[in-house]
């Protein structure tokens, strides 16, 4: 009996070794594909972040005078306290009207480019490209921009200078942030501002992160099960990289057809950037950084399950049928991306004059 | 030379010492009419503030799923970067529909009732008579649940507690504010909470109430010459007590009409909640703190200038005709009125599973 009981140590603590090394193991294969969200907020090409220029983006951020209706601000529907989205708030009837689920503010930075479709480089250009039309127009058409005519672009690009300039608190601060420009109230410095707080949006230490760069206890048994399924099954084919995901473009339903719940024929993707048709159906690869604050899913907004996300995303993009138990631990592991949300204390506006 | 030069300190000495007098007496004097704001947030009856009520009320705030919608928080409108209003955002044509300007949150809680009118008694009889319906009807009409029928507020107030039960996060977040209640999710708990909010939304610390305790130089000589003229004339007459106004209910246009830009026929103000017709066109008094960042002025949001206000009220509620430098220097005291803004951290509000 004591050497059986001799023998079951051995065996635990072999048990316990094999455990650690192919924790180890795990964790190598995974930072050869992810990496953690950096604490600080990255620089931006040819535009630093001055503290004037940052107050005046978060400032512009939340300010609902550059919307005509002066209702809407980016804030709106990138909402800080919920995940940097709005969830799912016009999702339903999206599909019907080419419109598109919002995507999240949070970590926009790392991402290759901008929209479902990247059809802008940058944040700056996403907020130059941006328009806040009137409500109405904003409650029909999911899309925005793509949805409204160059034309009607322009003009409210012009009307938002002419908002902006009823308030003459902005004078100061445009001059402040852009200094020695003759005429900093312009479009391009909205964008400017706007882009460098952005930047600070980032949500770091997720337990994957606290996981990936050595804390073994950051992730559950379930989550590092989920995380060598994400691996294995070959999802991180796609999503890897800071933002586990957005570096890249991908088919939706490349293996097989999601459906037109998921993939309505109306909605091409990137194709309407590139017109190549080779684009048809091409969207930019999601971050899942947050996922779990994100619903609902796809391009779409066509289910708030996660799990179900997952299993549609398996079927359309990799053929594999996942278990019930697969799925799971994947959703584990999914959840296991959601960083510290930034702490944002709300602007004061200047007040509007005429 | 020497005689003339002290003759001459003499002089300048009994002006300082007179100046010193009549700046005593018009402290004495407003002392007797108004009351600084308090620097900590009024207890309210029946509903103690608990730090879980606190912070749940605050997350209902910035709320949107509480609208049918899911785009319209209290927040929106009430927005608390920009003086607890929504800057006029919707003030055209406002008057046609019979909808009203946006009255501002902050100090709320020190006004005698609620709304223009004074149809909510307090906070939470205002929340709980809100409506957030869907946003074409919130932008259709301004005034709200005045313009919606008794059986759409029912269903509505139906879907805001459906629409937060598709969040699982705030059974527990209404189990904690609300202890011992068997289902604490109802309407008028999220009244209870909000309104628990927003007695902190207080702006204390102005120059006005700064000198009113006692600072000689936190008012500048034209500011207390305002303050003296706002006195004089009969301001304070309705425009008094520690929200300087708030407290009583007034006819627009008791000396002369101020004509239908500011008084359209349609809207009869306090007439449509007690049906008296000596209520026609009696409106709540509105507190004139903060005013500096509450434009548009009157419940037609019919001017953003200050001084056009001042004089439209001398003219109709005073029979004054105002010199240009009497107008110049009661706006200069009125700004004296903007307090300490309120600090808000954004809250982070659960996922939507459903």
């Amino acid at each position: 009996m004591r050497h059986s009981l001799i023998a079951s140590l051995f065996a635990l603590l072999s048990l316990g070794a094999g455990a650690a090394r192919a924790q180890d193991a795990l964790r190598d294969q995974a930072k050869g594909l992810f990496e953690p969200i950096p604490k600080t907020a990255p620089a931006l090409a040819d535009n630093p972040a001055t503290p004037e220029k940052l107050a005046l983006g978060k400032m512009l951020y939340f300010e609902p005078r550059l919307s005509d209706s002066r209702t809407f601000a980016c804030a709106t529907c990138h909402n800080l306290s919920m995940g940097g989205v709005d969830g799912g708030a016009l999702s339903s009837g999206a599909a019907q009207l080419a419109g598109r689920e919002v995507q999240t503010v949070f970590n926009a930075v790392f991402n290759k480019s901008q929209y479902w479709d990247g059809r802008a480089g940058d944040l700056k250009d996403q907020v130059v490209n941006s328009v806040m039309a009137n409500p109405k127009a904003m409650l029909k058409t999911r899309g925005g921009p793509m949805a409204i005519n160059p034309s009607e672009l322009a003009a409210t690009k012009q009307r938002e200078i002419e908002q902006l300039r009823t308030i003459s608190g902005y004078g100061d601060l445009f001059k402040k942030a852009f200094p020695g420009e003759a005429e900093p109230l312009v479009y391009d410095n909205i964008g400017r501002a706007i882009a460098v707080f952005e930047a600070t949006l980032i949500t770091p230490d997720a337990p994957f992160d606290r996981w990936l760069t050595g804390d073994d206890a950051a992730l559950s048994d379930d989550q590092k099960a989920g995380l060598k399924l994400f691996i294995d099954k070959g999802c991180s084919g796609c999503h890897n990289g800071v933002n586990v995901g957005g570096k890249s473009y991908a088919k939706f339903g490349v293996i097989a057809n999601p459906g037109p719940e998921h993939l309505p024929a109306e909605d091409a993707g990137r194709y309407a950037v590139t017109k190549n048709i080779a684009d048809r159906y091409v969207f930019k690869v999601p971050s899942l950084r947050n996922v779990e604050l994100t619903a609902p899913y796809f391009h779409t907004g066509s289910t708030f399950d996660l799990g179900k996300a997952v299993n549609v995303m398996a079927e359309s993009q990799l053929g594999v049928k996942l278990s019930d138990d697969e799925t799971t631990k994947i959703v584990a592991f999914l959840k296991s991306l959601t960083g510290k949300q930034p702490e944002i204390m709300l602007p004061i506006l200047p007040p509007r004059e005429r």
